[in-house]
């Protein structure tokens, strides 16, 4: 049998041969959420407890180039509170920072780093609890959250047939951000609507707030780390359901649209592009109208129902939606 | 002011500079040890939850030519069970593991690092819980334990007058081992006591039942991961007290005398070696036979006095210690 490199495997099977490694390990039934959730959790007395971890890589993850310390602080933590918000109503308590830093690391920018790290964890009143600091040629952020939960979580497999799929804001704009970065660099004299969807990349802010207000009338809840579409699908596959969407529905901001004219365009960094950090989630129909009270920037894009496929329509035609997303390895 | 880079700042300072960091965020009144011990730990209920974070870095803490991957993923779950061992009697629960991977690693070398990672897993019932995986240059193993301890945990800072300094078993075994490699590499044909000091830098084992069976009479306690000469300044420095330490006490292996014959240069290993993963302790005169009954191999190398300084007796005569420890940036 050939040894392949996990070049050629490609990372999602790569995770699987790990996820099958995993399985042997025998499990604890305190458990409530795990490896395929977004954090993972365990009952402690009548709490949650919600743990997850988030590593960026400089050149994978981010250039700093792009990116200012303080942004890129901010953004190692919010990213992570995403991933508890993705689990209900969580409150972020503690976090851990492990640095790996080249050895010509200026001290201003280790300072400005933390600084970022300090304005989300003022905000949520989280508090920096450890870490550690390690030598390496790339700049490595490994952050470790932790957060308590009074409420059940809200798993991925909870959707139910005639569910609505609802999204907490617009899709694409941090996608699209990231296209005009490699498209012209930092430097480049940008306009407002591209400075917008520019700092959707680099200024992500996680939907705690949502989350908790809306948590106890959810099916099944995920964040759109990786796109909407890989959202819907991890919705879908784990509630062992099937979805149709309707992708007129689809909320897209008037500065993306200005930006980029092209629908197609559009739905495609809505899609595909990653990183907008909004929930995506199920609601029993009957409970659609109360959410939209408390949270009016939510859309509605489609109906769970029981195909065990999504399929997706643009003006009320079904269209071939092939997987374009990014590919780490 | 000049901008420093921390390569010319140094690890030390830098941690200080990030401690300061720190200062400002608020604190919860239900943490129990913080930044500056070997775990977090905070109090839930009536249990205390201890949190560790490790990250092992390819060229910075292992070399893959001499260390094969069962051992490394094995090593890297054993060095952070030896800090949740470091704050007593804590029972280490669900696992987090964070890979930075090169593009052309082999598959092979995932699933044997795994196979490392399941094997002391096995042996503690620790649940692999989750994590991820990013592309690197280098090989990043970034593990976050949780455990979790019904008693109350032993912090560094209890040591009190009269006290005696134990350890829990030899010193400078991992560090001679390492200096061997550095001298002959891997193929070297090793002789069985050479063999057996790589096997303590290889394949280190946390000493979670002896502080299981300690941890309650202990005043302080850490663990030796850098050096003994580390974590004495460590229990003295957090206690606010002094000691003396009698270094013909200071328990050297029969392999570490065969190989390195010179008794100086076997204490230089023991005191500034690192890696041993040994408990550093103090407890109470009246307790100190009951423990040795509780566990043979412990050895007392001084006393705790109130001079707030660390004094070095070899031979009756005190000696001049200077820090040669190892520096990261």
């Amino acid at each position: 049998m050939k040894n392949k490199n996990i070049s050629e495997i490609g990372e999602f099977e790569l995770i699987n041969t790990i996820k099958k490694q995993f399985i042997t390990i025998s499990h604890d039934k305190n458990i409530t959420a795990n490896i395929g959730d977004d954090s993972f959790c365990f009952k402690f007395g009548k709490n949650n407890i919600c743990i997850t971890k988030d590593m960026l890589v400089e050149e994978v993850h981010f250039k700093k180039e792009w990116i200012s310390p303080q942004e890129l602080g901010k953004k190692s933590i919010e990213v992570n509170v995403c991933d508890v918000a993705a689990m209900g109503n969580i409150i972020p308590k503690y976090v851990f920072i492990g640095l790996g830093l080249p050895s010509e690391t200026p001290e201003t920018f280790v300072n400005d780093l933390y600084k970022g790290f300090k304005k989300p964890c003022n905000e949520y009143k989280i508090t920096i609890a450890g870490g550690d600091i390690v030598k390496s040629d790339k700049i490595i952020i490994s952050v470790t959250l932790v957060g308590i939960g009074k409420q059940e979580i809200v798993k991925r497999d909870g959707a139910r047939e005639g569910d609505l799929i609802g999204v907490t804001n617009t899709f694409g704009n941090a996608g699209a951000g990231v296209a005009l970065l490699y498209k012209h660099g930092i430097k480049y004299k940008y306009n407002k609507a591209e400075r917008y969807l520019i700092s959707k990349q680099n200024n992500p802010k996680a939907r705690l707030e949502e989350a908790r207000k809306i948590s106890k009338y959810l099916t099944s809840l995920t964040d759109a780390s990786d796109g909407l579409y890989v959202s819907v699908n991890l919705l879908i596959k784990n509630s062992r359901k099937g979805a149709e969407i309707n992708m007129n529905k689809i909320p897209i901001s008037s500065n993306l649209k200005k930006v980029f004219k092209e629908n197609k365009k559009q739905l495609n960094f809505a899609l595909f592009g990653a990183e907008d950090y909004e929930l995506v989630f199920t609601v029993p129909n009957l409970q659609a109208k109360l959410l939209k009270k408390l949270i009016p920037e939510i859309s509605y894009i489609g109906v769970i129902n029981s195909s065990n496929e999504v399929k997706y329509l643009y003006n009320g035609k079904e269209q071939k939606i092939k997987y374009s997303g990014y590919k780490h390895f």
